[in-house]
């Protein structure tokens, strides 16, 4: 039995898809903050290379991978597709099982496929340093890599929760080179002034963002990259989906449905898009800790907690709501970005919240079935994959589901120790 | 550029390689520690399964993988060979540079490729349960995966120094359902008399050993299963030589050196063995602090600490050396196994020492410039590599190295916390 389809390296996609050539209604324009003005591509290019804010604007269905993203894609891409017949078995389930593992990257998970592209793009535009924040880690590592193969400096902001509970994420981003600051840091305004009043912040994503933000306007010859919710990290995304796509071909079958985690809507959006042009449904799963697509309010908000960036149009449970400090750290963001939001709105995809104990049992199952140990993000696709093929089971459906293994748990095994003792 | 290269699952080898039918001269016996006398396989069948015991003592060129483990294999397998441009741009040097990813399984290495068919032989000869030792706990996990898909019960007896310093990977043991229990354990009688008379004690691999081996022989329906010295595990090894082999082909070129870590010698046999049946040229890289094979002592000794294993001609610093506390956990075991010993007393093999500071900073420079932070086991290969490289360099040779990337180095990286001060 066939349990992987392989790409060549020859197969792999020369160009990403961009869903906004094939949307019928545009989704709302960002808006500046001062002047709640529609944003115009000069007012992000402080902030982000041109050519990404070229591809933040555009709405060309194809663009071209250059050459150089395509030797660095060769470390780990294409990735497998894989039938997941130990799941099945598990399951009992008349369901046939498909994931794309994104998890063989050197980083263990999909943010190396944003990440390349944004170093690359700003090394050509000369600039000779980058600035990010990181949760947990995975977006700061990839980030680490990436700019390390391209010759340039990185500063990477990383909640101060994470920086102290998972100090090895910041030594593998030492490793490849980059410079890591607990987040709030003394190192920008931002963090000064909160650290003054509240000297004991444990810090978020959003205030990160806030910091690496400001530390990138600061210097010319800097810029900020972002790791999720904007339309050009979603367009790099869509390798996974492109590939996927022809590895379903490959298996002979298409998905009826797409299912991916969800928090900024990176790995979501790069696996389903691809699919949802063909009308397949793509369902988002996620944190019941964080459900925005699933109980936030639709509008605008901004996308930090200091309101540096620009307003978006999106499902949000507020710039400054905390979500409880669930595992999946990836998934703890507040906004559901401008084009899944839209698309939620449009009836163009569905979302399920999962409680972090489903998640975990889920993530376990998969693992002692299929030898993978899944990153607790990922395992909230997994919980919605298994609601599904019990489904399927109840209907006697040989329903086929395909989702994003969008990274594994070897650095998150101090998660799955907490879970143990509940089963 | 082409970087990978990639088998069809369809291409797995079918047939596992035994070196012992190409030796001109045969390797010295095991010996009974009681009589003395040749060891006889139905001495070795209480502790091993039989299959294993067939395997150990075959003399037979091709041994044929049963149909369940190929299609277990099928999670990982083939892995890729890759060509290190990237790292061969860093040393700029002539030689070329291909190394084969054993770090793409779900433990991070080579690990499993034995403990597949170890529990698979196991279940078909109806044994309930296995017993085994883990240093790091590479190995316990790569028999935690196995056993769970098999069926099979599983306990793993940890060295106390790991199990408390490294408690993520007993975590992942955990998540896949196996027992681990620190050595020494109360579970054994070796292991409370040891606290008895030393409540301290941290525990070695060879006191690991002789618990596992009691554990085992004092239940009929347990077996003893050992991840790396003896010949069976060599052997099953010997699917990342074959399908280099293969891979190496697709490239058009044969090495001229092979190169890998050497601890009990699976990883570096499973690569070198079947080219060196083509006369091509194997270097053991060992670790300074426990280098067997480079400094020690030819001779019949112990696999264990407590001497219940059967005596193997071997290089060896003696049943009970201690070796430093080095992050390479993997190589830190006393004996050098009896084929690669009586190998390099043939002059088939040579055999390098290197410090750990030496490792790392090679370890550090392969991360950087190939995108994988590299096991601690694996970067010694890698800094032979380098030497060798380097070399080739002042010799003006583009030379051919291969080299196992044994594992990743993503559970380790409090390890890379020591060293990165360094630089």
């Amino acid at each position: 039995m066939r349990k992987k389809f392989i790409l060549e390296e020859s197969e792999l996609p020369k160009r990403w898809y961009n869903i906004k050539a094939d949307l019928a209604k545009s989704p709302d324009p960002l808006l500046n903050p001062s002047t709640k003005e529609p944003l115009k591509p000069v007012e992000m290019e402080g902030l982000f290379a041109k050519e990404l804010v070229n591809q933040e604007f555009s709405n060309e269905r194809w663009i071209d991978i250059p050459e150089e993203v395509l030797e660095m894609y060769k470390i780990y891409r294409p990735t497998p597709l894989v039938r997941a017949y130990g799941l099945e078995r598990a399951l009992d389930t008349p369901a046939r099982i498909y994931f794309k593992n994104e998890s063989v990257s050197p980083v263990g998970s999909h943010k190396l496929n944003t990440a390349i592209p944004q170093a690359y793009y700003n090394k050509v535009e000369g600039i000779k340093r980058l600035t990010t924040e990181t949760g947990a880690g995975q977006w700061g590592s990839a980030m680490s890599i990436a700019c390390r193969h391209f010759g340039l400096e990185l500063d990477v902001f990383m909640v101060r929760q994470s920086y102290d509970a998972k100090p090895y994420r910041r030594v593998l981003m030492n490793s490849y080179g980059a410079s890591v600051h607990a987040s709030p840091s003394e190192k920008t305004e931002f963090g000064r002034s909160l650290l003054n009043s509240k000297p004991e912040e444990r810090g978020s994503l959003g205030i990160a963002i806030s910091e690496a933000v400001e530390a990138a306007v600061s210097h010319d010859s800097a810029r900020y990259t972002l790791g999720s919710v904007l339309d050009h990290v979603l367009i790099h995304q869509s390798i996974i989906g492109l590939e996927a796509e022809m590895q379903m071909e490959m298996a002979g079958v298409m998905p009826d449905k797409v299912i991916a985690c969800f928090g900024g809507g990176s790995n979501f959006a790069g696996i389903a898009f691809p699919f949802i042009r063909h009308n397949i449904k793509a369902i988002a799963a996620e944190p019941a800790a964080c459900p925005k697509l699933t109980r936030g309010e639709f509008r605008y908000d901004y996308g930090d907690t200091a309101g540096l960036t620009p307003l978006i149009p999106m499902f949000t449970l507020g710039h400054d709501f905390s979500p409880e400090q669930i595992h999946a750290a990836g998934l703890r963001y507040h906004g559901g970005g401008r084009l899944p939001s839209h698309m939620k709105r449009e009836g163009l995809i569905d979302s399920a919240a999962v409680d972090q104990d489903e998640a975990f049992a889920a993530g376990l199952i998969f693992a002692r079935s299929e030898g993978i140990l899944p990153a607790p993000e990922s395992t909230h696709a997994i919980a919605v994959v298994l609601r599904e093929a019990l489904k399927a089971k109840e209907a006697g459906k040989s329903e086929v589901l395909l989702f994003n293994l969008s990274g594994h748990g070897l650095l998150d095994l101090a998660a799955y120790e907490d879970f143990l003792p509940k089963i």
